[in-house]
């Protein structure tokens, strides 16, 4: 049987979500939580973001396949339990049989990420430094918003993204839009169907230049237009970026979801 | 010359805001940051919420007396000097001289905390673990609304303050309030004129015992009437609690505020 969960983790100390030899990452944290309370030798989880070192998570989506006999020795009680096995920078905040056909990576229809940075000219807020980077120098809202208006929408965003061999870097970008909020902290919010290997990053990094009025506001658009990532692009640190929030289909369609994205993933790959 | 300074800090590595010997405390961080950046021997800082080991700041307002010539040298540089020499778990957002007769401690009219719990079954949202506290029992926010309620007002509040010969404990609650947020986060904004050592916390303390069923919505009321301490009243600990904000008069009557509370503070101590 299939299990749901839906996770939030502070990355400053995980390698990141995928399991590396020798290295804390979050995958292997919660494989090894979720294999001592239902008593198995080991599982294995499946993530909808694979996020990177340093990136946090407060929706992190995962699916994982367990025995029945053993999940029905613990049912109820294994969130609870879960949660008295877990370190104190990863939790479980749901978790529930997975509806049929759910796949927590191939039903995804879409991953929305924040990015938190302060131009304060005193530094970051110390109660937030984890999850906001330090940004010295003042940054303009409008003309960042602006530039990013020109990237939403679908496109290939080969610039913006980590090059792959064979994968194809056409992405919907569907939402990417600063706001500051009080206390000197600016907040991208970056919503697309999927994104590729540092595209958020490399998304607001092209942004910052424009926000600090190093390049005009038609830059980052022409940058995706050239299809070629350069080294122009600033990739930000991970500190602060965290995965938001993952959505998918109702239960009727996430059969057919998981299908035809896996279908169409081994196309392009 | 006298400046005003506005601090935020995490409290978790500190041994509180008040210097002692071998600790690592606000006020001395503060107090060797401000003279390494003014280049002055030594200097003393005075806050408005003289904070305790573990308790957290969004709002702390601090004066210091700095001699002209030392601050004329760096003057409009000094917020980003300072933000230089201090560490990342304190940082002041703001920084201008004092309007005249300012006191940061005597010329507060109040001061407000908030106290931040989570009573998920899952454990607090890893990237708040450092200011929320977890209390693992669901807790019931119009029951602990209906007991702060009798609270609020002018009272003799012995019964929640660490006893102090001769000081008054007489206070004026003037907002105890839960609202629940999102995530399973319950805040709790508490203000007050001034409040005595430990208060916040044993209140707080007190209406979790309400919260979580164990008392009647009428036995804080009962405890404050008896004004006297009780071991039945649990002190919570620091790692929820922050001081967000303190308030102060116009120019005009700032000086005449503090010649007053210092003559009442003196009276009652």
């Amino acid at each position: 049987m299939r299990l749901r969960l839906d996770l939030a983790y502070d990355g400053t100390a995980f390698a990141g979500w995928a399991r590396q030899p020798g290295q804390r990452t979050v995958q292997e944290v919660l494989e090894t939580g979720l294999a001592t309370v239902l008593r198995v030798p080991a599982l294995r989880a499946t993530c909808a973001g694979r996020t990177d070192a340093g990136v946090h998570a407060r929706g992190q989506v995962v699916h994982t396949d367990v025995p029945r006999a053993a999940y029905d020795l613990v049912a109820r009680s294994l969130p609870h339990r879960l949660a008295g096995v877990l370190p104190p920078d990863v939790r479980a905040a749901r978790l529930e049989l997975a509806p049929p056909g759910f796949d927590a990576r191939f039903s995804a229809t879409g991953r929305r990420y924040a990015y938190r940075v302060s131009d304060s000219p005193y530094g970051v807020n110390p109660l937030r430094r984890h999850d906001v980077l330090w940004h010295r120098r003042a940054l303009d809202v409008p003309a960042m918003n602006a530039a990013a208006a020109l990237l939403v929408g679908e496109h290939d965003f080969a610039s913006f993204c980590r090059r792959r061999e064979g994968a194809t870097t056409i992405r919907t970008l569907r939402a990417l839009q600063w706001t500051r909020d009080a206390d000197d902290l600016l907040v991208a919010t970056v919503a697309a169907d999927a994104f590729c290997h540092n595209m958020v990053r490399a998304l607001v990094g092209a942004l910052l230049t424009v926000g600090e009025g190093r390049r005009p506001v038609q830059w980052p658009g022409d940058v995706l237009a050239a299809r070629v990532r350069t080294a122009d692009v600033h990739v930000v640190p991970p500190r602060g970026l965290t995965l938001e929030e993952v959505t998918y289909p109702d239960e009727v369609t996430m059969a057919t979801q998981a299908r035809a994205t896996r279908r169409r993933r081994e196309v392009s790959a």
